[in-house]
């Protein structure tokens, strides 16, 4: 982002008619979202939401309180307009496309559904690596290419959700590769694991991570975390935001995989950090951690964990909130009113 | 509100596709409107935000940063809409009214202003009663006809605003009064008082406590300290969230002084508190200690000090979302999705 235009933007923001600084986060958000866009800061905003889905290996490993076929009826869930993020986006106006980039099912012809299958669902990472290297190559390019798609449709500004039955469990060990943390400190009750199976899912990441890094995860790259300890959605997730931040877009992320995501593509670019805007705190122990990494502040902090993109595209009408307030209220000269003494 | 009507949004909650609790405080949220609203909770949400202005008298003592006029010249950026309220709640669709309760200056017939002036200000409080017990009766009377009038207009969900330059004094001094705590924990720096003037302002709220409730604060009655430490737009705050409530009307406050109203309104009648939404947490110090009193956890917390009902109306798409996943989400059994081991 350009810190002409944020200074730019300070300035304006002093001028209005307001005490000075007295709109909090949201004059740090619209300096933020006017430094990203620079010169297209006052065109209007168009919003996308992207769901990407995929089935995930170590499910075989009892790591979620939900069976992997959820992340299917979860997908046609979003194609008949009944999930969280359907409401949310109808009501926001947020555009919402649903990518299958590794839904362990055949949805054939399926109309509705972005199809870009690379693999029916990563692999058991506790055994192997979750995808191959040339599976992790298709999974980026499906997210530029998306990325892509959302510029040439207008959009200025994108949610970036998920679904897939244990990828939790991938955003863990993900986590503990990129800042040290323990898993024990790193891995939460998912979607509702009871303690003796979060337990189980403590040691799975843990063997996870020692499998794959050792002693030493400080070592891996980025991309050799991601197709270690990945998933296919969570890798065309880092593609989009990669993609994303080129192509000068306001990039909100959701709770703790989409944050995984993000945080790879921080590590692999790291002036991708400040395209991004953390749209809620969720209750993962992890999206804190990875929140502190990133140096990025929430929005929101309503104790969801639902992903699916919710929580971003629940944070979009507070960012739009930001944006109008800079473009459209009165400075004290024009509405003549006094000065603070 | 109604228990059985909560009770049955949450049992409804448990059906919907998302792992059980998993929208966090958007389920609370969804719960609390729906035991307010009760059979009529799926009727379409219809949004108002009122923002009562007044002068005060304790502006003589040099408590706040900007000058007194500045509310008159508010009220003239509202009707201009060039303010941050008025730029808020075109953006999501709330209805704004502007009610004159009692600025120091003479509006004549000026058109978009509901014109309800019971004095031209309220008293200096460092030397006598705030208001009279007829003002007070008139003002809590102007919010009790503009919450009808919002019943009639078939709104269902209220924000509650102000602009009066002194008014943080008042709140300070009301919570002070309600809660028990010391002036110099209650007391902030308002629109951005330098810490000299903040020190002053401490003393003054210190002084205005001692004269009116000696070491006894505990033992004036609600109305009382209105009376004593209020003013002609809390007072009107107050009557409208009283009379609100009474509407079954969802109503959001917003920063301190609008909150302070509400403490006035809940102690006055206990069975208030369950109408409320906090809509943020505003930076003033004192906004927290009424918060406490009231039981209420704020939505939004995003540094804001502006007022205006700002921090309300910002808080009302959280609340709309909570109600549209609450009507249009898809259960498990509809969707045939597979519940939890």
């Amino acid at each position: 982002p350009s810190e002409l235009w944020r200074q730019k933007a300070r300035a304006h923001l002093d001028t209005l008619t307001k005490p000075l600084g007295s709109l909090g986060r949201l004059e740090d958000l619209a300096a933020q979202i006017v430094a990203i866009r620079e010169e297209k800061f006052s065109e209007p905003i168009s919003k996308g939401v992207y769901v990407f889905a995929a089935d995930h290996g170590i499910t075989a490993e009892g790591v979620s309180a939900y069976p992997r076929e959820v992340t299917h009826q979860m997908v046609l869930n979003f194609l008949a307009q009944g999930a969280a993020v359907n409401v949310l986006a109808r009501l926001h106006h947020a555009e919402l496309r649903v990518v299958d980039v590794g839904v362990d099912t055949d949805f054939n012809d399926i109309p509705g559904l972005l199809h870009r299958k690379v693999a029916r669902g990563s692999r058991n990472m506790l055994h192997e690596t979750a995808m191959t290297g040339e599976q992790l190559a298709q999974a980026l390019a499906v997210g530029a290419e998306i990325a892509a798609n959302a510029v040439a449709a207008g959009q200025t500004m994108i949610a970036i959700g998920e679904m897939g039955i244990g990828n939790t469990t991938s955003a863990s060990a993900i986590t503990c590769a990129l800042t040290g943390s323990a898993a024990s400190e790193a891995t939460g009750r998912g979607t509702g694991l009871n303690p003796e199976a979060h337990a189980r899912k403590v040691s799975v990441v843990q063997a996870v991570v020692a499998k794959h890094f050792g002693g030493s995860a400080a070592n891996a790259s980025p991309l050799e975390v991601l197709r270690c300890v990945g998933g296919l959605e969570i890798a065309a997730m880092a593609g989009m935001v990669l993609a994303a931040a080129q192509h000068k877009l306001v990039i909100v992320i959701d709770g703790f995989i989409s944050t995984a995501a993000a945080a790879i593509a921080v590590a692999l670019s790291p002036n991708t950090q400040g395209y991004l805007i953390a749209g809620h705190q969720s209750e993962e122990p992890g999206h804190r951690l990875l929140l502190q990494y990133l140096n990025l502040v929430p929005v929101l902090s309503l104790h969801m964990r639902l992903g699916e993109g919710t929580g971003a595209v629940l944070a979009m009408p507070i960012l739009e909130s930001a944006v109008a307030l800079y473009t459209q209220m009165a400075t004290f000269t024009s509405a003549g009113v006094s000065g603070a003494a």
